[in-house]
C-alpha cells in the first residue's frame, strides 16, 4: 500500500510480558512552506509566509483554507492559483513547497501577517481582545442563523459516521480530523491532518474552492477538543454549528457566544453537551 | 470553588431524548503574551516574542520552559527573572503579559527567533532539514543515554498514575498533560495545558528551574500524541525516553531515531508499541 498520508513502520507491540515484531502504520508528518506572490502586474513580489507540520495530500486545500481563515485574502477570488514548486535537484522537499498567488488586483498588507495582531496601548491581551482581533480579521460580525433547526437524533450519528470516513486514522490511529454534514447528517466532506487546524484549514478551503462559504446550514464536526483556534477558523468560514468529540475551552465557549455559534462538545454515542443555546436546540 | 486553570460554566447536557442543565467546568484558555529584555547595562532592549494560547496557572515555568525549547537560552542561568507584568488601568490582561529577562552577559540573537529556520537555497524542506535545524539550535547531537534498563512492568504502571495526578483534567476533560517519572514509575512532575507543547514547555521550564536536564534518567509522559515539536523539545531537554498514550507521527519518530531517544506509543493498560529500541527494551 502506498499513500502520502501514512508510512509504514516496523513496532515491537508489547502486551503484558510478550513483545511481538509487527509491521505497522505512521500518520505522516512533513513540513509545508507556504509562499505567497502578491503585486500588480508590474512589481510582483515572493514572500515566505509560514511553515506548518502537516499531513500531505491535501496542499491545495490546506493553503486556500489557511489563507482564507487567517484573513490573509477575504474572497476566493483573490487567490488566482497555487502552485507546487519543484524539488532544486538532489532537494528533498518532494513538493513540500507551495507558491501561493493572488490575484493582481488583490489587496495583499503584508503587515496582516503580524501575530501580534492585539497589541495596542489601551486594550491589554485577554481572551476579549482575541475574540477581537476575529472580528478585525473580517470575520461576519455575527454568523448566518441556519434555515433549518437541529435534530437531536441526526447529532447522535455524526460521531459514527465520521469515524467510518476517518480512512488514514483507522490505518495509523494518528490523525486529527474535520467533517462537514448537513443538517440531515449527510457527510458533506472530511479532511484529515496530525495538526487539527491543518485538518479545518483544508476543509474550509475546499469549500471555499466550491464557493460553499459562508456555511450557515453546514455541521463541523471536530474529532478532538475544540480550542479559540478551531472556532476562529469556523467563524471566518461562517460556520453556525460546532460539534467537537471532546472538551471545548473556555475561550472556545466564549469565541462561539461572541459570533452566535452553536458549540456541542463531548458528542459521543447518545449523549453530548451543548454550550451555546441556538440553532432550535 | 476558584481556580486559574478552570472555569465554571452552565451546559445543557443531552443523553438520549433527555437534556437537563448542569454546571459545568471548562478548562481555561488565555492568550499569554512573552517580552524578552536582553543586552548589556547601557543597552537593554524589550521585544514582544511570541503569543501563546495557554491554560494560565504556571506561566514561569512556561516561560522558562519555552525560551530553554526553542533554543532562545542555552542554559538556565542566560534566564535573569520572569516578571508578570501589571496590567494597565482599565485593561483585561490580568497578568497575560510576562517579562524575560536575560542576563546581560547572555548572548541572544533576535535572528534566532526567525521561524524560518530551514531555508537555505540547497537543501529544500522536509523532514530531516526539520530535524537539522533541532540539532542546530542546540540539541545534544545524541540524548544520553539512561545508566538504567527499562522495565516494561513500570510502563504499564505510568497512565494510570498519570491520570490520577490530572486534577484539571479529571475537573474539565479538557487538557494535554506531560509527566516526569523516574525508572521505578515515581511521578517527578506533572503539568497541564489546552495546549500539548505549552504542558511540555511548562514541564521542561519546571525541570531547568530546578537543574535537573539534561533527563537522561526520566521518563516523559505524553497524554496525547506524539508529534515532532513535541519530540523536538524532548531532544533539547536531553529526555532519553518518551511515551505517548496515543500515536506518534512519521516525523517523531524520525527525530526519536536521530536523537537516540527511545520512543514507545500507545501505551494504555497492558499495552504499548516500541517504534525506537533502546534503553535495554
Amino acid at each position: 500500500m502506498e499513500q502520502l498520508s501514512a508510512k509504514p513502520v516496523t513496532v515491537y507491540a508489547f502486551n503484558g510480558s510478550n513483545a511481538v515484531e509487527k509491521q505497522d502504520f505512521l500518520a505522516t508528518e512533513e513540513p509545508l512552506e507556504i509562499r505567497i506572490e502578491y503585486g500588480p502586474d508590474h512589481h510582483r513580489v515572493i514572500k515566505s509566509l509560514s511553515v506548518t507540520m502537516r499531513t500531505p495530500g491535501a496542499d491545495e486545500d490546506l493553503v486556500r483554507g489557511f489563507l482564507f481563515t487567517e484573513g490573509i485574502i477575504r474572497h476566493p477570488a483573490e487567490l488566482k492559483a497555487v502552485r507546487v514548486m519543484d524539488a532544486l535537484p538532489g532537494a528533498q522537499d518532494e513538493g513540500n513547497i507551495v507558491l501561493a498567488q493572488l490575484d493582481p488586483a488583490a489587496t495583499f498588507d503584508i503587515q496582516r501577517l503580524d501575530r501580534h495582531f492585539y497589541t495596542t496601548s489601551s486594550c491589554g491581551v485577554c481572551g476579549k481582545t482575541s475574540i477581537d482581533a476575529v472580528k478585525m480579521a473580517g470575520a461576519c460580525n455575527v454568523v448566518k442563523p441556519p434555515s433549518k433547526a437541529l435534530n437531536v437524533d441526526v447529532m447522535y450519528t455524526l460521531s459514527d459516521t465520521l469515524r467510518q470516513a476517518q480512512d488514514t486514522f483507522t490505518l495509523t490511529g494518528g490523525l486529527h480530523a474535520a467533517a462537514l454534514f448537513d443538517f440531515s447528517g449527510r457527510l458533506l466532506a472530511v479532511r484529515e491532518d496530525v495538526g487539527r487546524h491543518n485538518a479545518l484549514d483544508k476543509l474550509i478551503g475546499h469549500c471555499t474552492f466550491n464557493n460553499s462559504i459562508p456555511l450557515n446550514d453546514a455541521i463541523l464536526l471536530l474529532s478532538g477538543r475544540a480550542s479559540f483556534e478551531l472556532l476562529q477558523k469556523a467563524a471566518m468560514a461562517g460556520i453556525a454549528v460546532v460539534c467537537a468529540v471532546g472538551a471545548p475551552s473556555s475561550l472556545a465557549v466564549a469565541t462561539a457566544d461572541a459570533f452566535g455559534i452553536t458549540l456541542i462538545g463531548f458528542l459521543r454515542e447518545k449523549r453530548f453537551n451543548l454550550y451555546t443555546r441556538h440553532a432550535g436546540l
